[in-house]
């Protein structure tokens, strides 16, 4: 079972669940890390756990409670402090400076939730909700798997500047070994791409619109590490030509010599800092936490290049959206990736929870779509600037998160989601 | 006639003709300057007038010359301050500093270029240039058209720093009046876009391929100076909800409050500063030195959006090339858009030669797309990244470099060139 | 009693007690602290609450245990997290990064603290202590002392980001009022100055050499909140010709139209953020939290100028250092301030133990300085450069720490510690 | 004959000589530079060539001119393009800004000159000028002979930037050789320093006062490059021991190795670029174009110490004002330094003339120090905060312009003046 199905056909107590099912997830990803470590804050672009437990809070509060008759917010200071961009609901608190934000404590952030989702379970237990009510829970839902992703690679990012090297959780958010890889053709043609709306989407993935692919072929599975250190080996970071011009300043103004995380320890040998702490970098394991500029060069230096988001979503529409998910990763604990993926029948393998794939598309708007009236409209549209498509999920997504049609974005010189890639050629 | 014809089929005699044309124009639009102005830089972005004189200079020499047995290079130290990005061909100056480079002074820079010209037209003159050659000096020669327009585009803003309002040339580049406003509809269904390689076009603007298009509206003319005005009294600049994020971002940080050049003179009243120095603002020309993110919010607040480049394409693809384009402005003198263009049999006015207009396209690689091999290579492929396409030609671009298929790109927050926008819609 | 008599000649008992004295209070002030805001650090130059206990620790285990035969570190990890700038014991952790060391925990840095403390009252234990040891183990209650306030300053302006204004400790550092203010005449000629080295002092405060002082007036006290309310009001702030260059410069860079904390809330009514929360701005008691620039612009505009620190010293020499220093302030409670401090018979108040006093002078070494041998010469001598001196200590200092030849520095731009002022001018 | 003499006691045509003097001199200096040369500055503490010409006049025409009946500026716009940093008179063009003015031009800004020189030569024909006139006339030469020397410096940063080395002048400005080095006794006790307002100075070169100095003893003479490169190969840029804190942050922010100019050419080998190109390290001339840092830095490898201000007056306040002085440079050509300096009776060499010595005095008011009301009070005051004094000019200090009271001052990061040292030391 997945952590959340359709809402949109769910009964209140089904509904219910759901909210509850999400809500204590969030908490579990928390549960191992202390005050201090869910207040600090290592980059503009990451926020703190206590942060992401508040803010998706302060998202069912303000777009499902505050209108409510006779709800009395549970801190009137939050709804500047836990906003995140959501310029028509107010100014929000800044970003950069939400590390700075010792108060409100762990405790009482997680009382705060508390408070919220007695008052939801109540609204819930109350009779049916409305079709706007079930809107908002729904996207509050996924807002809030969302941060659950944010939460890991966040606090990632910032236990990973400590020297001490600490560990998050053990052995999990492990990438599985990847199988044989191969090149899969795919057809030209016009394909349908993009949410039907039926069932939840974010607004992004809409309209359901045709488009017309050239045929092609897709690898059977993402690049892995050894491939990625032979790239290194071969001066990849040394050769301007590889490079988007905007890649090539990066990566001198950055002095990047690998993905993030990993460290040269001499001889060969490569370690990496994990949730689990420092390891060994496992070389038939899928390559990760690299950029767009680094996804792309690699691809040139392959003499291939990124997917087009259609192209991804035509190949992986029908496979069963199947993979390592976050939640089932700390179900299994130490019976971790029991066995490896199989081929799909298509001979795609890991495109699901895996590692998100960068693919060649700026995010940009479908023909037709228009982003929500309202403060929610305030969702996705407004990023469809200098970012990048990503597809398919991570081992830090929960498992009812992505869909085929699901697009991830973020800046191509962002490094700190579990972002891989997988490479695709034009056909013959 | 055109500042440049088609080269690939010309005889050498024909190809040295254009080849002084093209050249002799680029000094006739520094012949107004004195050697200050042709050393200043204002922005990292622009580059001092010398500069340009000199680096399309380094062009020929590098790709054309420098191989040739014999030739001695006029100054080896120009391989490098002349160099602007090519890696391959060595460490160029660093490009935020050329406007510390008072040597070589002006008429030294001159003597290159006349040095230059001199091997080339014997080069020219000792017989018909094998096909590489020809390819270079094709190349070059739109390479320096470019270069052109960015010598109004930067001596504008540097003369723009000074108080006292430099002027450049007297009443040219001046945009014409626009005509009366119209929706246009346009059909959808897949069309064939980007160059099919008959006659000269840079890497980017191929393969010729199919795309698909939705059925949708673009307007007769480019958005005016009144337009944007009412655009600004209605609070653009104070209405986050109308801009993309980063666009707000950089509202904010940049104090933006009108186009670049725009000045609030009180009572609603509004200078902008031209190469004619400071003048009213025309309510019925084009608005022009808008950003992408100015664009895209304009047309938001229009209840519109950008079209995308393939629709533009699609719509003037065969509509004559024809506009004020600056070498006929330069020539008309005080007989200045003498009389208004009349719309095309398409219905459609001023898509050349008046405003490069803002698509929605991020520019990225078409299908199939190979950046050429060698030094050469580095020229577009390398920019593919957080840029926006933009069509049409403005005032300041010569005639003969645009084409139906030319593809202009420039980052979303840049407003020193001479852009502006055209609205889109989809169709009822 | 004071929180650290001179220990130079103290007992091997009286010495541990000092120690448990010191280290004592340090906890102290942590004690109405969560781990969350033990985290914190809102500008580079403060450090999280956490580090500051912590580094305090490390210099005692650097310094005193680590040679110790059979010591084995706490955790080698902590040289390098909690070393501050001392180049010669290696590469510091980078300063404004403390921030995000959510590890080690509060309660593992109060064990480090006590695990050290037991094997310092061990060492004392064990017998006299050596000379090098009474000495090491002296500055490390002094450096530690010196922590003490900025815990204090530090943990002020994170909470001051927070717009919750979170309290620290209730009614606690509250400057007391000023009596009336008097000009108390000042002779001229040659004055001795800097500490004889008999008892504790820094470095820095010797040797001890005569000055030619010239004759001048002092002010009797501090200036308060309604004379600094009066320098705003009359555009003090909008006045370049009141300021320094460089002053100017700041002002018009960060904004500033007051001292730090405050917030004009309109019709003349002022509050600061105090470590009591939010409160109305007392006019009666000395204006804090200025900066040099703001120190020196204020003299010029009252006609006056400030003190020279050898002026300061040779007229508070004889001053008994009694004031509302922390511990006291801590102890009083609600008691705070029973009685006005009477004016000494020199006529001048609140020299000590209320506000630092910026002095007109640069910190430079004193003639015949030279700093110590090995890493503890890294302590003072280095900072002197772009600083400047001030005096007398205020109510974040503990007892015992200050004297007559104290010289405290910071940068002109300096805010946010308990920095005021005092006039002072020329005779006659 | 010095370039200016004292001119409070001189006729009005003795005055006129002098102006015109020191006027012809600024354009000697510039004589060798292009249009372009002039119009280019390289960091924004430099300014372009055509700025000082055209400041050094704008100081003349507003001081003098602007309010004489009937005068006509010869430009309104110069008002604010040509002001520095007078708040009082305006709001000045932003200094980092003024290397993008390439109006006016080289040309007019000459014609701007002649222009005003015409009507000061005017104003002095028509009779004795007044007191104030007198004053500001004086003050005006010596302002403008500040401004040579930063004509000098100025195009020297500039000119380096380009990689073709280019020559401003040859042969001159060049360093002369040392004699050779010995400790010279200095005593202590109250001695007299500062102006005593006979004759022309800067207001802060006074009030004469008394200071109470220790003895010690200086050097004969400045540090040579030979002794600096000793200081290199003995790691001294890599020992933070050596260093002010701030001063060895700079060093690694900037990735300093040796003076600014030099360059390692392997094999131990050094040249550095001089104001006639790119020349040997001439090892037994003064060293020349360090910081501050590098300056305190040397001294404390070298077991020694910068002298106070105060000291260095005490000990060069007799010795005749005679050096290399730019000028003499300018009019000896070939026969540069035809014979080596001798020491003075009191044994010191090359105390005036060679290189400006940086002291261990900040630049702080001395006692009674008040500036002067109205404008021309902003000249010196407000700087006195961050900076360190210099003593003694330098080979591009024009003559008459140096006096034993001299205070040049610069912030302690700032290479591009020809600044040394002289070191100094506790008497036994």
């Amino acid at each position: 079972m997945t952590l959340l199905a359709d809402a949109a056909t769910q009964s209140s107590s089904e509904l219910a669940a759901a909210y509850r099912r999400v809500r204590r997830f969030t908490e579990r990803l928390a549960e191992t890390l202390s005050p201090e470590d869910t207040t600090v804050q290592s980059i503009p672009d990451a926020s703190p756990t206590k942060w992401h437990l508040a803010h998706t809070t302060w998202f069912f509060e303000t777009f499902l409670l505050r209108d409510q008759e006779g709800y009395r917010p549970f801190d009137a200071a939050f709804e500047t402090l836990f906003n995140s961009y959501y310029n028509t609901v107010g100014q929000p608190f800044p970003r950069p400076q939400r590390g700075v934000l010792s108060r409100p404590s762990l405790a009482l952030t997680l009382a705060y939730r508390q408070s919220v989702d007695e008052h939801i379970e109540l609204l819930l237990a109350s009779g049916e909700p409305n079709e706007e009510q079930r809107r908002v829970l729904e996207l509050g839902l996924h807002h809030e798997q969302q941060h659950q992703e944010l939460i890991v690679t966040d606090i990632k990012h910032a236990l990973a500047q400590n020297p001490t090297d600490p560990v998050y959780r053990d052995g999990e958010f492990r990438l599985g070994d990847t199988p044989a890889a191969a090149w899969i053709d795919r057809p030209g043609g016009v394909v349908e791409v993009g949410h039907d709306r039926e069932g939840f989407s974010f607004d992004c993935e809409g309209p359901r619109h045709e488009v017309l692919l050239r045929p092609h072929q897709l690898a059977s599975r993402p690049v892995t590490c050894s491939e990625y250190q032979a790239f290194i080996a071969d001066g990849g970071y040394n050769t301007p030509q590889l490079w988007l011009s905007a890649g090539w300043a990066t990566v001198q103004e950055e002095g990047w010599r690998a993905p993030l995380y990993w460290r040269d320890e001499g001889d060969g040998h490569w370690t990496h800092f994990t949730t689990a702490g420092r390891q060994p970098i496992d070389p038939t394991a899928p390559v990760c936490h690299v950029s767009y500029f680094e996804a792309e060069a690699f691809a040139r230096w392959a003499g291939a290049r990124l997917p087009l988001e259609a192209e991804w979503e035509a190949a992986c529409d029908k496979l069963p959206v199947d993979g390592d998910f976050a939640d089932r990763l700390l179900d299994a604990g130490e019976a971790l990736h029991p066995q490896p993926l199989a081929n799909s029948p298509q001979g795609l393998a890991q495109s699901y929870g895996t590692v998100w794939e960068w693919t060649a598309s700026p995010y940009t708007a479908y023909p037709g779509y228009a982003p929500p009236e309202g403060a929610l409209g305030e969702y996705n549209g407004k990023f469809m600037c200098n970012q990048f498509v990503l597809r398919g999920g991570s081992v830090a997504t929960p498992s009812g998160h992505v869909r085929p049609t699901y697009r991830n974005f973020f800046p191509p010189a962002a490094r700190w989601q579990f972002s891989g890639l997988r490479l695709a050629r034009d056909a013959g």
